[in-house]
């Protein structure tokens, strides 16, 4: 390595954001549980792709945006191999509050692996999780973190790893709403990857989150297959056991999705520049950024958490997603900015939820 | 960085391959022409799919085999998002004889930016790369070699560099064949990848070449978009120039996509295990190793050249693109091994080659 690039740089902060993501949900498991949100009653017709966005310049923009790209002949075509849409995942297309929800998959695989691990009840930083002591994990910092994600990320195969995923997400609940993390998708986003979709478009998720955390479950939710998700990384290894090979999950982070790393990661896995660009924080402003500097018709999009009665309203001061130079820079360069309370008449989309 | 995964170990080999490449090529620049290979005519019928693939055993077994997995209720029946085949690119899908076609383009870069770079005429490994003197440019090792790749391939942005590539791929050809080296892929393999797209499959290239090489081709080429490539590839790193955000290629390896890199590559871009793997060297072992071991009906392929008239015979003794283990390992355990000589009635494309 001749230098560490930029955007290997944020990986403290990453680990530090992952940490007090942990703290924080550990810290509000007891807070009193909420009736789950009653999705709003979709007045759909076969004319409208979009029904639970309401009327507005944001659904105007969209719709607009759509026809002009696929009007073969028109000023604004583009040609259909071209028509690539990013997606941010946390917060643009599920909740993420009061932590990113891999945070909370990461403290139930601490919990989950304490039979085999009974020195984590002596062991810091995993007896002061335990003990829900936050302070003490906090003080054990980037190591203490980097313990945690091994413990839990790492030296088993992406097989098992999927696999563990794949069970966790279908039976854990949400600390506040009850629901499964998949029945916290916002359901305007479904219905516009969809309408993308029906357009030629092509639709890829670009996360900060961990890439092999999404895959098990990203085609069923939201129709977008494994090789379409861009995400954090950690190094595999190919062996041989039991002359079977293998790909094992090492405890060596390869590439953090976020900030800086989100252009990088579309080049790396998609190798051309996208046209529509999705996302609620500042964690996605450079992928904005990046996309909306292409030429031709370009389209950048913020999802604003307005709506604390339905969902959480936050922005410029949240430690969590985040709102703040990308808000900016929105309003500076037009960007549409969705104002969830006003743009959604449905947050949720209504299912099976508790 | 807690150790060094094992693919990176092979960095040194991938630069000591380009290296011995960008030798041979120069010290085979003055051989004697030949004229170039006529392909074969063919005698395409609407109900051959594969009409430059003679009767025989190789070519039943693709027929059967996709048969097999794209029959609906059938008991080898896959379905269409899990129908996954993978193609190593140099000596599978275009020729790489009498060196990998990458290094010529380093070759031709070191000359083309002479001009700005007065200074390599007397600065080795540049001076004696120019004078041709290949005994003093090995001498240089790892480090010259490094210096010629960093020279060659970083420092520009990536939108830079794909106009590069394109330029270089649209002017230069073959020393031997003298034939644009577009014009050297194998019409067998074109007419495999159609056939496969046509039966419900997703076709992607893995090859040890440098991703950003091939993206700006083979979406015209072999009809492989640029998010279905994967390759080799260096860190890139964002900034904003003159207000415009720019991806820079760093003098910093980031992957090698070669031998054990494969199935990592594979399970990072693509993120679920093909169903069919295409190969033709010891480089394509673990891919095809990886890919034969899931469950389900399986595919793997060798292209074993054995056609010297035609084109080029090499294997087990070649320095580019050896075939010794992967042959062994096929022969174990029942991969098909296409014979170029036999198996194929055509090579090349038959188009405006000179």
């Amino acid at each position: 390595m001749l230098f560490a690039p930029a955007h290997r740089m944020s990986f403290k902060l990453g680990v530090l954001l992952a940490i007090t993501g942990v703290l924080m949900a550990c810290e509000r498991q007891d807070a009193a549980r909420q009736p789950t949100v009653a999705a709003a009653t979709h007045a759909a017709t076969q004319a409208d792709p979009l029904p639970s966005w309401n009327e507005g310049a944001a659904k105007q923009a969209i719709r607009e945006f759509v026809k002009d790209v696929s009007t073969e002949g028109g000023p604004k075509f583009v040609p259909a191999p071209e028509r690539i849409a990013v997606f941010d995942n946390d917060g643009t297309l599920w909740a993420e509050q009061p932590i990113y929800f891999q945070g909370l998959f990461l403290a139930d695989r601490v919990k989950a692996l304490l039979p085999q691990h009974p020195e984590w009840r002596t062991q810091d930083p995993f007896a002061s999780l335990l003990k829900g002591d936050m302070k003490a994990v906090a003080s054990a910092g980037e190591k203490g973190a980097m313990e945690m994600l091994v413990a839990t990320h790492a030296g088993m195969t992406t097989e098992e790893f999927s696999k563990t995923v794949a069970d966790w997400i279908a039976t854990a609940r949400h600390p506040k709403t009850g629901r499964p993390y998949t029945e916290m998708v916002y359901q305007p986003m479904l219905e516009l990857l969809a309408y993308l979709r029906a357009n030629g478009f092509k639709t890829f998720i670009v996360s900060g989150g961990g890439i092999e955390f999404m895959r098990p479950w990203t085609e069923k939710v939201y129709g977008v297959p494994p090789e379409q998700v861009v995400g954090s990384s950690s190094e595999l290894k190919f062996e041989m056991r039991d002359g079977e090979p293998v790909l094992i999950k090492l405890p060596v982070l390869d590439f953090v999705d976020d900030k800086e790393g989100k252009p990088a990661g579309i080049q790396s896995h998609i190798g051309r520049r996208p046209i529509a660009a999705f996302g609620n924080s500042d964690g996605d402003l450079q992928m904005l950024q990046w996309t909306a500097a292409g030429s031709g018709a370009r389209f950048a999009l913020l999802v604003h958490h307005t709506d604390a009665a339905r969902e959480w309203a936050y922005d410029r001061k949240s430690t969590v997603g985040r709102l703040d130079k990308a808000l900016d820079e929105a309003l500076t360069k037009n960007w549409v900015v969705v104002d969830m309370k006003r743009d959604w008449n449905a947050i949720y989309p209504t299912g099976n939820s508790q």
